[in-house]
């Protein structure tokens, strides 16, 4: 099937795909009276004696708003708001789909950090939690990071969604492979958003070797081309200060994350590595090695990001489940803790890891809910249970 | 049935009323690579070549934000943005059930008006169109203003969903009577968003002779307390500059317009009134002045803005199909042409006004065809039939 013309088609017939549904009737004149005025008053009056009932009272506790400047939509870049939409859209019937979150899309007409973060701040109190979405490094990270005092979750996807999904999946790999993280070489090829995040999150489980190549190489010290947050990050990054290409960092090493550009890893680059190689090349469309070739070179253990080769790196088996834990907890943001249980409790759901499947199928039903569970238990673990809920 | 304690046992029960549905499913790996990756990229890249596009194949242009800063909810006053949510979500599961129009509700966290502004110009690329809500007067008008060139109708429903309703009510109630708008004298009683858009729009429609009262008086010239926008209404109302009290504004008039507090209309007043008077008392949940006591004093016609009595002033009449005409239009704004042609097609519902019937019921089914049919008319008529819609 030709996705791209049948997409079009399909979208065009139902112009888009994203709607509003009503959870009470308004057939009768009772109906509005109960649903609209005179009754609805003195649901908003127990909302201003308890601004929590707003949780119980109204949708709130189930929406997520869907965010972005449209500056770095998939692999498209910056393509702006309008385009950004049909992304946001099937992020949103995902959210509804996997795991019953009302999610609304919101494609901003600006894309400075500022105003964005203006603007979350704003709506903030219709919604639950704020997915961040396709927005360009390093602006990304201000952002995020601004928020984090707002109250409810807000969470930029293609960085934390990324970096559970590639954690969970290094957990199973080594497994297949026999190696522990901790002793583990990981490179990575790109330093955006995904790659940081991920490297953020390996480290706080435990990594301790890792390199990030940008398009420049081996992001090191002694280079005058760094951004802030690259600089920030060498600070859990190549302890042994090395320079050079990404063939050089490859060499020995025990795991290759590809969040970059397709088709940039030589068979002889994956022969360089240590044996046992775990190679997660998962740029979309053209993976940075195709799967054949990386595992003809000798990786052990392969992944990508498209569904039809084994492994698939996907976003989608962690934001559902992120968003209905955080939302589920009333957890005001999501920490370290919460992102480290949502990627055991996605790589427990493989009971015994192989190297044709270290993560389940995107659309596998249990993931939502293991993920949900895990990542609202670890919120309340963290924080007790607080306010009855 | 006490509807305040049934609206919250119900609203408790569904947690609120606006949910998210999806119009296209995400149950196989074909229908995620549809909706989703890879073959939404098409879909952007379509959007990206021709922004209008965007009306076509994402669901932008049946989609309309519900704006408000909580500052002035129903009769409750500035109760806030978390309580003003159970209103927004009515306005929504209205909007839905009466005009198929897909709107989601934003309250927003700020009372400043340049926030509100900002707020609203970056959210824009998601919507058809704004709603603005509950906004307090004077802050209401500026916001309003400021945002006529955003490309999509901004409408503020209290000024111009209320102005549309009582210019109907009016057009066949002087049926009833027999006279004409040109030579009756209005009297509003309330100066706030409700009357001053009222006034302004009875004003197009010929009203000659109309006089404001807030509650210091009768809004005259040599008053020093008057804000900008009442200042500004001193052009087309008070044109005999008179002064004093409401008693003294209602004397001799033909029409009596409240949008104020309960209670404050005497049935002396009303038998100061010409012959055929028409009240008005919209009022809520109390009228200026019951029914029956104005019925009594000599009213010829009498409305109020409940659903228990003849007669209902209510915005519902006016905002869905406003907005369904204006959407299927695509009309980048909300024209005096096409509130006046909305008011008229609402007249016109009525084949045979009598002081028992001169608007119809608020869910007639045939009232949002007739407004939005009028509504697009209206603008093409205005501005020919453009880019084939």
């Amino acid at each position: 099937m030709d996705y791209g013309t049948e997409a079009i088609a399909r979208h065009r017939a139902t112009r888009g795909k994203v709607s509003i549904a009503s959870k009470m009737p308004v057939e009768t004149m009772d109906d509005l009276s109960i649903a609209y005025t005179p009754g609805v008053a003195a649901v908003c009056m127990a909302i201003h004696a308890d601004k929590s009932e707003s949780y119980a009272l109204t949708n709130r506790g189930n929406a997520v708003a869907v965010v972005t400047d449209g500056s770095a939509v998939l692999g498209l870049g910056n393509v702006g708001p309008e385009s950004a939409m049909p992304v946001m859209e099937g992020k949103c019937i995902l959210f509804k789909g996997l795991a019953d979150v009302d999610a609304y899309p919101l494609c901003l007409s600006s894309q400075d950090s500022e105003v964005i973060i203006q603007t979350v701040r704003a709506v903030a109190p219709s919604f639950g939690g704020v997915n961040l979405e396709d927005i360009a490094a390093p602006r990304c990270f201000e952002i995020e990071e601004a928020l984090q005092d707002l109250g409810i979750p807000v969470f930029h996807d293609d960085q934390h969604g990324t970096a559970i999904v590639v954690l969970a999946s290094i957990i199973n790999a080594l497994l297949v492979v026999g190696k522990r993280i901790g002793e583990a070489k990981v490179v990575f090829s790109g330093a955006g958003a995904g790659s940081i995040a991920s490297a953020k999150l390996l480290h706080d489980y435990g990594a301790r070797n890792m390199i990030l190549v940008d398009s420049q190489g081996i992001v090191q010290r002694d280079r005058t081309d760094l951004n802030a947050m690259k600089m920030e990050m060498l600070e859990i990054t190549n302890p042994a200060d090395v320079s050079g290409s990404l063939a050089d960092a490859m060499a020995l090493a025990d795991v290759f994350v590809g969040l970059s550009v397709g088709d940039i890893v030589t068979q002889d680059m994956v022969r360089s590595m240590a044996p046992g190689a775990v190679v997660l090349a998962a740029a979309n469309p053209i993976p940075e090695i195709m799967p054949d070739l990386a595992a003809e070179a000798g990786a052990a253990v392969v992944g990508t990001g498209r569904s039809d080769f084994a492994n698939q790196i996907n976003n989608s088996l962690a934001f559902p489940g992120v968003f209905r834990g955080a939302l589920d907890a009333r957890a005001p943001r999501i920490t370290t803790r919460m992102k480290i249980a949502g990627a055991e409790a996605l790589a427990g759901l493989v009971a015994e890891p192989t190297s044709e499947r270290i993560i389940p199928w995107s659309l596998d039903r249990d993931v939502v809910p293991a993920v949900a569970h895990a990542v609202a238990s670890a919120w309340h673990s963290e924080h007790g249970l607080q306010d009855g809920h």
